[in-house]
């Protein structure tokens, strides 16, 4: 009886399986409702890194997925913020999906205070070009933007003490053009942020016009379906950084109002030179193996995988999160870090050591 | 300006940017949507083994997920054939969900025809024990199904010829128990499959009542969620083999009212033994080495991971897929196929030469 | 006393240990020598697709590996043939390693018989350039190579029925030259392939000379490190496909001497078009989706990452291994298959269905 | 002309080519040898964590890899610190490979130097059972172990200032028994440390040991083949971790002297509760989410995956390398970490917030 028993548990055991009671097995590897990738990126001097997505649709608008479900598939990939932002004017599902503006978010928030995730309510305001879409986050009540005209929502949301982002500037004429109306905007503070990067693609010149009109840039999913849907792998997902005094809806507004983001898209930064610095120096720990040779060791600290151009090499090298690359490098000399944009085809030029 | 030129090249093609124009850079290898991994499991004689999940939940039930992106989900894992199955009892979500009990299939099933999926119209009776839950895969009209006794609910369903599967019957409470109400379905023929396998946990005793009364076994996800929230790593999705005839809704039907299911789940496979038999046989290709030493390679060709048990080991060693183990075997020696059960905790056991 | 031999069990199983006694416990699933991956590369008709390198280094001459562990090393890699290439002329151990020309082979050869693989007899004949360096492969005995005059070397080779293979063309002075001492020797049919990739780099301009002098193009790795050392991730390392019409050294040896061989690396083939065109066909299955909408989708049999450029796509879109791409491609319709190379930079254009 | 260039360019760069002359193209990203795998374990109060293997073979004994490739090889694989340990007794390629006993640690300790890694002199003194196999560390002369008597040997080793390891005391017979000429040694301080793991198993009841009798714990690789035949996928190789006052050779020694060891193989730990303790409290941050509810997020931040049993779970839950884990967890509760040995299957208890 002994032996029986113990056969019982080698047999169950193996393959994963684990007896609960002699009626269900499980298979607790399987599981993933409870883990939760963790991207690692540094905090900077006296901020904490926040992994964001202010562009978010659910099935109230014309998105896939109900709201509860995009905090926890956020949560899994390892975002601390998301922004609920479904259309103000397309609702394709509306003959079934009956409610107001301001429901997904509710939906969404509720979530989000259950498993520690800040969810910020947003609307896409959606319109035709020149304006094009603007997502209006920190809302108050989302159904008082639901008006004729384009810029009395701007106003609505504005007095609703909104944080104005100009979506994918490039779609959907594989254009970027900062019209006049995005010029007035701005002069009037009405336009805060705009994306450099949504969903697949990213629109580098867009940085040239954060730097000029101090605009924070943005990478966004602008999702619709599941994540796994939209991205081949796991953890591809863009994010805007945003660096913050506290872990809190109050902390990211402050924050975005301030200007500090930088995009983060496909092991690419695109963003201020200083933020982009200040990351590099925190990802990157250097062990000086012989100072007389210039050998050193180079470790990647972060989970964005680094390309750098330095010295004889007519390409670019990479920095693999979590692994060391061994190079001969003066102190002091100059790397080209072609993945790090701090306007369009600008790249960050810097020293390591 | 040539050199310029080409050095805009050199840095936007890095980092696996590519130009669409000057304003919009593509990054199409994180585009997901068209890719589909493709899960290598074997025919067997005479049949087509398609991959299948029979039980599946929309935001028109309980689910977090619109329809047609169940298609889309069970696309991208490699699954051919799919139900939707929302609960008829159950729809937490109907003071905004505003439909009947036939718009979730439609919805899925035009996506299915538009990227070649079979898409399967079911609906979940959803009833306390002893009965509980019974999937009706086939229906004309889901709405019949939403009357009062649990069994007029059957009786309409297998009126329109539907396939009747019990559903997660370790569920709720732990125990699996063959009620009097089963037996007398399936006495009655208005029973025609269990699942041994649900979401994250098995049943394996429900094994040995699918051969006793002649019930075909299934593994399905009960998929809520989406399945990257559900399952840690892609592909760990459970899935129900049919051997059909031919790749079609018909091919599927007329297999499962025969009986040629196997459930498949995180490498373990659970059936009857002539059907493992051959997909082992069919999975495994053998190289001989040295016929005297009776060295061979066994090149698991499909991708399910076996583990096999044989000669003096105490434990069982892994077949990976695609990949080759070198052993000393002689010819038609009994090994133990760990993962593999004809019955509880009963494995398949046969030679591979 | 039950239930703690189980708590036993339920712990030391746990964490992949596994009892062989009391006393000693093991991992069976780290243990790596009985595990070879499989390179999944389709055949061609008429012919069995042998995976090879021809050009290794062993402690005998330059390398840092002892010769049967290099056997070892390429079955785990999933190669069918290598052969031993010790350097005639350049021997750094030999105050240390004492041995002539043919032990490295011996030692080699014995575990090749012992595991299945064909190990082919070959040194490196070691030159200044012009003539640079020469593999004779399928040698008799490599101590009479050991002449003072390189040509009385190559003589010495084909008189013993070697098949002569020049290697890394553009090593080490950057420049591929094909030089008046080459065009005699082919002249003189006394040189029968080229390498148009060694260790890391190309030489993609050889590959012309292999259409215009009928070469056979080879890619081998010229390991002297251990494997793991040279190539960042597992199964980066190049190979020749060798068509062969049986499973052995004499049927490798026809297959050169024939020439039907393409050069494969990191994911690229190299070689003829009608060579490259089968691959393709046989590695690439088609499912037609919707005929009239030309919408199909390709299935990677193969483990080659292939690139396909099409229609609008002004860049390659990736073919995965194992994996399915959903695409709009009329029957018949030309595609670029940008990873596979007939020439320098001229890519194999072929359709797919 | 331009476009022409610029084709090239996009041919060549495509495929992860790139240009380093017309004539050879380099495959950058396929590079293996100046990468390293970092693998994060804490550093705990007040000592550097150093991942050392005290057990290696070469081509001067009985191995298959060149001494300066050991170096490489544990490099890349992110070792700080190896000693070379061939065999006194047994030299099986001595007709070919000639030297002295010293020579395979000069050759290594040459390429340490060169690439910061520390390569401890050392002998393995292979005799019989029931004294067994003992490797003898930071030796001054190996050519003097090199004596009849196996006690002279150990007392020569000592005279050096060696520290003595007992190598796989369940090798080869299966039992682990601790004999009385060690009790002997171990009561003249002539023996230090002990292997609790070796190759591919271990010996649980040698930890028992290691607490009677004070002795260090170690998990060694023994490794003769290449580390990629030996494990069948990149970093299984087991470690030594040592606790040490600086990173140098003097500061591995002080620490193993002062018993500062813990064995880790195959996301294993086995060692003394304070230093598992320790090392499970630097590598979990907790972060609380809900503390009326005791809900709490780990992030497992080191790169051992680690298995926890906590309240009503009969099975342990996984907490994966840089993932996070949900759970409630009242604080001060204890948690079995069953991955984590404090003697023959005694697991780690604590809390962890």
């Amino acid at each position: 009886m002994i032996s029986a028993m113990i056969l019982i548990a080698g047999f169950t055991l193996r393959g994963n399986a684990q007896n609960r009671n002699a009626d269900v097995y499980e298979y607790p590897e399987i599981v993933g409702e409870f883990y939760r990738h963790y991207l690692t990126v540094p905090d900077i001097e006296g901020y904490e890194t926040l992994k964001c997505d202010f562009h978010v649709h659910t099935v109230f608008s014309d998105g896939k997925v109900w709201p509860d479900q995009r905090v926890n598939e956020a949560w899994n990939e390892g975002l601390d913020v998301i922004a609920i932002t479904d259309h103000i004017e397309y609702r394709p599902h509306k003959d079934i999906v009956k409610s107001d503006f301001n429901k997904s978010f509710e939906i969404a928030k509720k979530r989000g205070d259950q498993i520690g995730m800040i969810v910020i309510k947003g609307s896409e305001i959606t319109r035709s070009k020149p304006l094009g879409h603007l997502n209006a986050l920190f809302l108050q009540d989302a159904n008082k933007l639901d008006v004729p005209n384009e810029l009395d929502a701007i106003d609505e949301a504005v007095k609703q003490g909104a944080y104005i982002l100009w979506n994918h500037p490039g779609w959907p004429n594989d254009t970027s053009t900062l019209y006049p109306v995005h010029k007035e905007l701005i002069a009037k503070n009405k336009l805060h942020g705009v994306e450099v990067f949504n969903g697949w693609e990213s629109y580098p010149k867009v940085m040239d016009w954060c730097n000029e009109y101090r605009l924070a840039p943005f990478a966004n999913t602008d999702i619709h379906s599941t994540s796994a849907n939209m991205y081949r792998e796991k953890f591809q997902r863009p994010m805007t950084l945003v660096f913050a005094k506290e872990r809190s809806e109050e902390g990211v507004k402050e924050a975005l109002f301030a200007g500090r983001t930088v995009a983060c898209f496909h092991h690419h930064l695109m963003g201020k030179e200083t933020f982009l610095k200040e990351i590099i120096q925190r990802s990157l720990a250097v062990r000086v193996i012989d100072k007389e040779k210039n050998l050193i060791e180079v470790h990647n600290q972060s989970d964005i995988s680094h390309q750098i151009r330095y010295g004889k090499y007519p390409y670019p090298i990479a920095l693999h999160p979590n692994q060391v690359f061994r190079l001969n490098l003066p102190s002091g000399t100059d790397v080209t870090f072609t993945n790090c944009f701090t306007g369009q085809d600008k790249c960050l030029v810097t020293d390591i050591w």
